[in-house]
């Protein structure tokens, strides 16, 4: 746990460091829980971004991408059943004034005894050494199955009663558990009240004629709406996809772990529609294809894994999560679901359209399924940076720290670097950068020795130097330097664009899917 | 004015017919002043945006780009001058209980004015033909004179009005004009009041608690409060610019004319920081720097030109605009202000917090001066699009309509077309797809005579057709058919995919900039 948080907060503390994120309007001590991206922040998102698009729009001849506003019609989201069951059951604390997740206290309760048995387990692998059996112990000692009992019986109980809405349970289940506020420790609460985590606005200049509006808190109902004048306008055959990447909203009350949960972030969706009956293996198809576009960067297979739902929300047929080792642990990553025809039909209801599909083939009409893959850039970000942000002890003792962001995401892709500032030199290297910038982002360096330059551009993640030397005016050569192994590879100024375009150039990583 | 009118409806319904934008929630019947980007729009709207990002980030060592959050500390507001001084002056009608804004209306009664004038040269043309000289007409003739001595002296009064805030004062013009609502003819109208465009939102779960938040009405401020963190991570040395495109949103009471001005939408700007006292070199140099960026789309310099302010807003020491020609007249499409120091020197005052720069050269610190280049993204959809869009009267007296887009701007770059449905043309069509998907999007059609698919695609702006027809089965070759001068070119199959990137690239279009 405690090896976590280091890197956790070693990834925050890098992540500012070198420019890529830094708290929003910081120097206003920052609004929580929105974080903006900086100069290499702002160059990773938008890769990421372009690595989603194409793969899903411009390599699938059956998807288009659409790009939906923000502000949509308010029906909209009575419809899609946000305005009345997006909720958070929230408590306030009456004496310290603090405001908490109901749902959440009762969670962090049974982390703790959590704990416990964790504990329990230490305790016992130091006794046995070699001949421990974890299983074995957890399933049979008293006190830990004691432990597992407790929690299973709270969090069902919960999880019944936030269901029913028995909202007065939740609050019992805080008093007989007797859960203090963390802050202060009075267990002096509320009642627990739903909270809609929607960011509403107004529409139009007086109070009486305003419109109330929402900060939409999910991309796909930009896609719902749309689907039928996207069929038309674009003749697509069903089966086929629509895709988006855009912002959305969420008043989060507990908005934790830096990036991987804001009050505002952007997603990067596809709803997939089908024939009714169809669904199944749909769903199949797109958690594969989605599994390999997350293997296509490298970031290695054992950082991922499926984690089916086994409690349905209420208009999925089937759903999973792709979820990834974060520094906190394993957490959803990108959600693929079957959502029926369930959005459709409820926008059919609110509009009083028509939102069907006329199949020419088998003349007959019907509402469509949707099978949806949806991922979260910013997740995808700290997924991709977190994972990327390693320290190494070299060969000779020295240390280094080094970002191995895959090549195609990586911000700058060169860094051209004069060994001395004279000689002509700094001449040379802005010749290859001119060069060279009409391909990709590309900088330059000349402070510092050029070990020091490299250790820099290491940390940064930038996956190539370029390092012009004395010989450089003889042989017309430079020396490439890769970041990750660290090779020098002596080559004609002429190969550069050439080598480096090999390694960085999207095209070849969609190739490898 | 009827000529104009009409080729603006035009290009709203090819823009809807053709999968480019579709109003907001349509099935809800819409928010006014709110627009999709279709299936098209979608991706020329992303290559407006990545050619923007390319030619400022990617071609300019000294520019970085960042992407802040909408969501910003409010004080962020009350520094820019936005929470006092962001207001339109509102007028409602008692009977109609519509409400306009106070200045539109004044404008709409001088535009009248200005028809009878127009009326006046009209008449005067058919009866004086070809030695009618309209210069000396408007400047002789009693008529139009004092037509438009009265819109001067209109015009005068109310910019002074509402530049001394004497807001009653543009209330007794409106009575004194007899301006009736446009609506009803009623004249029963209320006090003028000052609105405030921004939208509002809480940030939080109880009233309480709540913070006051507003959706960010211009994408400026994210850079100025990032400045320093900017500066100091990506070791920035003066002069050095900061980029970025983001939504904005404003509660526009009066919006109109499609996506010229919408409620939300999209801005591309660069903030460039430089010593005080050199702002005036850089603004010369960003006004021609940006003027070349649009002519290197022979979009045609007749459709520019500049328009520099001679009245300045507070902040600025120099101001121009691109004008665009675009459906309804030359309008605003991009701004270039010297904005000196109040932004960084506001936030400083307002946050306590020192925003200089340190000269080491000079060994002194200063608050930089900027010169700003601003853009709205959704504007130079609307100036490519309807500039794009043309009919033509071809040889045989057919007619057509093509959509000369950019061909590095097209969102599908080529359609791949089997002659028949059979024969095998239709798997050599895909397999040609499946090579060129890697680079571009590509699309298929195999529907109706291929003439009418040309058709098609001409109208959806697709530069390139490739055809494959029973000799390709014989001889490997396939006909490129270039969509705005219909020139038909035969072609081995292996060299489609390069004469297509020449075209195509940003690489080259980046080149003749």
């Amino acid at each position: 746990m405690a090896k976590q948080d280091d890197q956790f907060k070693k990834v925050v503390s890098h992540a500012k460091e070198y420019g890529y994120i830094f708290q929003s309007s910081e120097i206003y001590d920052g609004l929580s829980a929105v974080y903006d991206y900086a100069q290499n922040g702002a160059e990773l998102k938008k890769n990421i971004r372009d690595y989603w698009w194409k793969a899903m729009v411009q390599m699938n001849e059956n998807i288009v991408g659409i790009d939906a506003a923000i502000l949509m019609h308010p029906t909209t989201w009575k419809a899609s059943g946000h305005v009345d069951a997006f909720n958070d059951p929230l408590i306030d604390n009456k004496d310290s004034k603090k405001r908490y997740r109901a749902d959440v206290l009762v969670e962090d309760y049974c982390l703790k005894i959590e704990n416990k048995i964790e504990k329990e387990v230490k305790k016992a692998e130091k006794r046995f050494g070699d001949a421990f059996n974890k299983e074995e112990f957890v399933s049979t000692n008293g006190r830990v199955v004691g432990y597992q009992e407790k929690i299973n019986t709270i969090l069902s109980r919960l999880g019944k009663s936030l269901e029913n809405e028995d909202l007065a349970d939740v609050k019992l289940l805080i008093e007989e558990l007797e859960i203090a506020d963390p802050m202060t420790g009075s267990r002096n609460w509320t009642e627990v009240k739903q909270f809609n985590l929607m960011f509403g606005t107004k529409l139009g200049a007086s109070a009486d004629s305003a419109m109330d509006l929402y900060l939409r808190p999910e991309t796909a109902q930009g896609i719902f709406v749309n689907f039928l004048n996207v069929q038309k306008t674009g003749r697509m055959k069903i089966p086929f996809g629509i895709a988006q990447t855009g912002k959305a909203f969420r008043n989060e009350i507990v908005a934790r772990q830096f990036i991987f949960r804001q009050r505002e972030f952007e997603q990067m969706e596809m709803q997939f529609f089908v024939k009714p009956g169809t669904q199944k293996e749909w769903y199949e198809q797109w958690k594969e294809n989605r599994m390999k576009w997350h293997l296509s960067l490298g970031i290695g297979a054992e950082n991922y894994r499926f984690h089916d739902h086994e409690k349905l929300a209420h208009y999925a047929d089937a759903a999973t999560d792709i979820e990834f080792k974060f520094p906190f642990g394993f957490k959803e990553l990108e959600g693929i679901h079957s959502r029926t025809d369930f959005d459709l039909k409820a926008h059919e209801k609110h509009s009083g359209k028509k939102l069907q599909y006329f199949d020419h083939e088998a003349k007959e009409s019907y509402v469509p399924y949707v099978v949806e893959t949806s991922i979260g850039l910013d997740r995808m970000f700290l997924a991709i940076f977190s994972n990327s942000l390693v320290d190494e002890t070299l060969e000779d003792g020295s240390e280094r720290t080094v970002l191995r962001l895959p090549a195609v995401l990586a911000p700058t892709k060169a860094a051209v670097l004069p060994l001395v500032k004279k000689d002509g030199l700094p001449e040379i290297a802005h010749k290859i950068m001119d060069d060279l910038k009409f391909d990709f982002n590309v900088t330059y360096d000349e402070k510092d020795a050029v070990g020091r330059r490299y250790r820099r551009q290491d940390a940064a993640g930038t996956p190539f130097c370029i390092t012009v030397d004395h010989d450089t005016l003889e042989d017309n050569m430079v020396t490439i330097r890769h970041r990750d192994t660290m090779e020098q590879q002596r080559v004609k100024i002429e190969d550069v664009r050439g080598i480096i375009l090999k390694e960085v150039d999207m095209r070849n990583w969609l190739m490898k899917m």
